[in-house]
């Protein structure tokens, strides 16, 4: 069977039928990575920067195909696209600085000490080792960094796994390019072409094959909180259960004072509206809730902003449908107000749409609360006394803000929201998510399945697990480990 | 209803009638706990320093009581015990070290950079909180060390979590003493009784009312692979998933060469047999399998050796029967040579048992080549040149040791048993687990169920998550994320 993207600009087909894979070619991927990973693992730091900085060159050295083809297949603009190729090679090289530097290994030694207590202590030293292969599942909204060569498969290559790569059936030809790219890498770097691998395909089975595999010791996955949790139950039904980290979304909601709103009204509401079209609205981290006082100024600059807005079509046709219908169920509700924008009607176009209703309402209507990917979000006015209370009953999220001045005395919300989300904000908006080591992208369920951050280079630390070697003499330990220190990493000696 | 301690040496009952707890009581501790904890994780590292050091001081004051419970309910030597009392004040020593360095809350710092790539940073500052409320399972065979104030009550209590902890049934009476220990520590400074609490009872369904409770959002255990498996299995069920943190115990091979038989034939039977029937033999680190040239002097060492031992009975009558039941029905098949020890007759004895075979018979024979709890292991005889093949064909180990000399070049079997095991050792035996930074305590499933450790101070970094502070002034940020640093926590600054 072959398949073909689709244009959402046009709904026409675009590129080469991509043949899609069979059982018995995944299963072959997958044993075929199995088998080259030891040679990953065997890497030197130095060898594995080579290899990440290779990559960046290749994928660099594809940009304008890359380019063609990302805006083709996912209707996104040009710069965006760009962008996203250099967030991309950024993270390969803060990657490669980071296991250049031998800090990721995590080395500890503690050395004999016949009177450490309470019983004699024998010559202990722990690394980090990578867990052999992962499975990475892309995402369809970031064609690039967060897809076959993003930020799970940046981390997961860079702690030296083999991985094998689901490629989102929505840009199969831009996946297959980069999937280019990482082999010449490799060949360039003599390693296995079968360190790497794609599987292209709609059939959900896939799904299914990777995640069951023995092979598979960890799965990376930024997507639906629907797939996510598919991918959960699958790991946990395994005779041998295996982590999954999966970065499901989230609401971000949007406390704004009053004090802010005196303070900037009409850059706030610019701004909010802004931050949830962003990317025609299909970012992880748009804020979907925005809970503020009942100021009619603001509201109407929101409106008046958004009635000047359009947005490019969504990224698949079930996208936009689901999208579509959602927002036309949610408009034929009473007690919300409904404000559109400039309707996109070519390919997979929507209509940006944001809803204005209060707590009392909101509270009571929990498909509201849900997200909906696409251009939308809903204002909810309430009393800033309400905040804590309405904090109190939110699921985990990616992000919190609080929108104030210096006036406002947020301790306790922000208290509060860091109990609920992975990362908090003080006046600015969730969307842009910076790659470095500060950043955490999860949260707490459903935001994510796991304590860790799919963002930055704290991300490495997902697919590697703790070895101790006791006892060992210095010629037979882990160079990392030995105390001449071949490769000069960083050894934290008790 | 309530139900009585029984001691092994003579199958007698022992203290009080301890009520079971109903499922109102279980949730009553965990909603008491969840409102307990952030008092908990607003601590200072100074102020959990205290509390951890004053558990460990009423612990101590607890000592002579605590001997006297627990030899009873065990039947463990006095010297065991008292030396698991030592191991589990010096524990939380150790975590109030860690606590005070601050080191724990991993704090990164990325001050904004108008010029960072691919786009702008704002200001981000990253550091560990807690999760709210831990539920611990404790073990059966180590009353103190990983009971209800062990390694994973200790490390959960030291990131700053409330903790519900489940003692086991079989020493309920020295759980009571450690809790009130804890309680008094929680009172000395000034912190709600709530926020450590102890369930009680054999009921299985305990279990499931810990670790689907909504307030609950993590799980530490010790314990068997049935258990363990449950509780992943429950965990993975809820509406919100949380990790489980299980330690299932292992076969911890050992590897002999024929150059370590030549130079210490002797010793390393009696080692062997002697770390096999330490304590009885219920250690998860109990070598169980024995991979060793066809020595026969080095066999009839082990005969010798055993033939001059018995052990203390085992914890319980139903650990004692399984064990019983699985030796004799080894001991009728065909091709295992059986060697015993000295039967224990009163109470829950046990004869210890060794058997003997080669690779050929127990690679097609399963059952021995499962865990057996009690004062058992295999010795397998094959060729050196197996043992690659062997090591390929063992499941996750929490151990894996090779005993061998300077002639023996082990670095590929090394490597390989370094995939199989969490920690590997060379010429030494897997029991005794130090309990120091360095020490990795865990290994792929079975062993455990995550890549972490459960002994050691990186234990504690199972029980927090990272938040993320964007773009907050210096007044309003979290203590430890200010420049001012006023709790002179290690910060990493970019």
């Amino acid at each position: 069977m072959t398949f073909r993207a689709v244009k959402p600009i046009d709904a026409t087909s675009y590129g080469i039928d991509i043949p899609e894979n069979s059982r018995n070619e995944v299963d072959s991927f997958i044993a075929a990575a199995a088998v080259a990973a030891p040679a990953l693992a065997q890497q030197s730091p130095k060898e594995r920067a080579q290899l990440l900085r290779e990559i960046a060159t290749q994928i660099e050295a594809s940009r304008a195909t890359l380019i063609e083809s990302a805006c083709a297949e996912t209707a996104l603009p040009e710069a965006r696209i760009a962008g996203e190729i250099t967030r991309t090679t950024v993270q390969f090289e803060l990657f490669a600085r980071l296991v250049e530097s031998g800090k990721h290994l995590g080395v500890v030694i503690d050395k004999a000490d016949p009177n450490y207590s309470p019983a004699p202590r024998p010559d202990l030293r722990k690394m980090n080792a990578p867990l052999g292969v992962v499975a990475i599942f892309a995402a369809s909204n970031f064609p690039l960094a967060f897809s076959v060569a993003g930020g799970d498969a940046a981390s997961a290559i860079a702690s030296g796994n083999a991985v094998v790569a689901k490629a989102h059936p929505s840009h199969p030809n831009t996946c297959a390019i980069v999937e280019k790219a990482i082999k010449a890498a490799l060949a360039k770097c003599k390693l296995s072409q079968d360190s790497y691998a794609i599987v292209q395909g709609p059939d959900p089975q896939i799904t299914h094959w990777l995640a069951l595999h023995p092979a598979v010791k960890a799965i990376g996955f930024t997507g639906s909180e629907i797939v996510g949790r598919i991918l959960v139950d699958l790991a946990a039904t395994r005779p041998e259960p295996i982590p999954v980290y999966a970065e499901m979304g989230s609401l971000n909601p949007i406390f704004v004072t009053s004090s802010a709103i005196a303070d900037r009204s009409e850059a706030l509401a610019k701004g909010i509206v802004d931050s949830a079209l962003m990317g025609s609205g299909q970012f992880c981290t748009k804020p979907g809730l925005i809970f503020a006082p009942n100021n009619p100024e603001f509201i109407a600059t929101v409106k008046s902003h958004l009635a000047t807005l359009a947005v490019a079509p969504l990224l698949s046709k079930s996208i936009a449908e689901r999208y579509s219908k959602a927002i036309s169920h949610l408009a034929s509700q009473a007690k919300l107000e409904v404000a559109s924008g400039i309707s996109t009607e070519q390919g997979f176009g929507v209509t940006p749409t944001v809803f204005i209703t209060d707590w009392a309402t909101a509270s009571q209507n929990p498909e509201l609360l849900e997200e909906h990917f696409g251009p939308t979000t809903v204002i909810i006015t309430c009393k800033e006394e309400e905040f804590l209370a309405i904090a109190t009953s939110l699921k985990g999220q990616l992000t919190a803000t609080i929108q104030g001045t210096d006036a406002d005395k947020p301790e306790s919300l922000l208290a509060l929201l860091a109990q609920k989300a992975g990362r908090v904000i003080w006046n600015g908006f969730p969307t842009g998510v910076a790659v470095t080591t500060a950043m955490n992208h999860g949260g707490p369920w459903p935001a994510s399945s796991s304590h860790t951050t799919s963002v930055g280079t704290d991300a490495i630390y997902r697919f590697m697990r703790p070895v101790a070697y006791q006892g060992f003499s210095q010629s037979v330990l882990p160079k990392a480990l030995q105390d001449s220190n071949p490769w000069s990493v960083p050894q934290s000696i008790n």
